[in-house]
């Protein structure tokens, strides 16, 4: 559901902050293309679609680039956002403190069973009774699903009729919105699945080049 | 890293598997073209490239079609996965009961600090100084990177000196491996707030045509 240009954006971002690490402060556009295997062409158009501007001739300054995709990204403010399911994975987002360092507040978690969860948790555990009433009061707008997928559609549908406008979902199985609400299902199992698909092309030989085109297609 | 044609087969099993389990038997490829927002060409044309073959005229059978998948992707071999980076996201990973289901076992975990962290395990946790014989050992060829992102690449780069052939990483710092290694950088950090994003927009009503344009042009 995550249009493949902002993919694009977020990757670039994560190569200039490479970058700046090595040492490196200036970048052209063929630079940040060769380093994510797309062309310059596209890099130059996915700035242009972002509103992301710089010098052109003497290459873009990095730390300048991060700034303006803070600025469009982050926006400096504070995102509030709701948890469901307090199980071994929904603990581990809980605790994810990357999400703190860009301004993704995790204010609230949810569970069936709260009392059982809310001694490993950090955050407060509530039941699902009380949902409409926090996502009220800390005006939330995103959540993170991770319950197991029996439940995922019912309680994806709850945070619907809530309010929710944006949902990442960590379920194995593909939610359903409406129009005009964002859902990013992120399965983990497909994530290992292709890392697996393509390593036993590659080691039958048989799939070559099927891989060969993986670098030259890179679309992502 | 992964190609946008696996993603999208990946994502019609997960629509295949949804409409299983409302009771449909039958699809066509404008059915999964529809559920999944791409063209009926695309899927016709995804399909031929994974060699996924089915009877056009009367639909495809949905067990057949997830048969199929499941041949080509699973090959029903058992893929044995060490896991670095036993903190949180780690712990979780280690836990998560969908990769066993789909023959992917962690095999063994790695710390840094493995004393600390056994005690909440139910895998094995070795120090990284026996990565090489347990690699060997279980024929590992696949891994998982779960460590902060500070020492990830020091860690991926002592997997592939290792021999191992393909990483999901979840780090949030992209991973440069050699060209015959196949890397799959997951950034959880990127996955809500491309979400935030679109929701800003969709709040603002400033990026409505933006939003339209996700669902037109959705690509994945």
């Amino acid at each position: 559901m995550i249009k493949n240009s902002l993919k694009r954006i977020f990757l670039y971002r994560a190569c200039l902050k490479r970058l700046k690490t090595m040492g490196v402060e200036k970048v052209f556009s063929y630079t940040l293309a060769n380093e994510t295997g797309v062309t310059s062409e596209q890099v130059r158009k996915d700035f242009s679609e972002f509103n992301i501007k710089g010098n052109k001739r003497g290459g873009y300054d990095i730390n300048d680039l991060l700034d303006r995709m803070e600025k469009i990204f982050h926006q400096n403010k504070d995102n509030n956002i709701v948890l469901i399911g307090m199980g071994n994975l929904g603990l581990a987002l809980s605790k994810y403190n990357k999400f703190v360092q860009r301004n993704m507040n995790i204010v609230a978690t949810f569970d069936i069973d709260p009392f059982k969860q809310k001694m490993r948790s950090d955050l407060p555990v509530y039941p699902m009774s009380r949902l409409k009433e926090i996502i009220n009061r800390f005006r939330v707008r995103v959540a993170i699903i991770a319950v197991p997928e029996i439940s995922a559609q019912e309680v994806c549908d709850e945070l619907v009729r809530n309010g929710i406008k944006g949902i990442v979902n960590f379920a194995p199985v593909l939610l359903k919105v409406p129009q005009e609400v964002i859902i990013n299902n992120v399965n983990l199992c497909d994530e290992l699945e292709s890392v697996i698909y393509y390593v036993h092309q590659l080691i039958s030989g048989e799939g070559i080049k099927n891989i060969e085109l993986l670098y030259r297609d890179l679309k992502y």
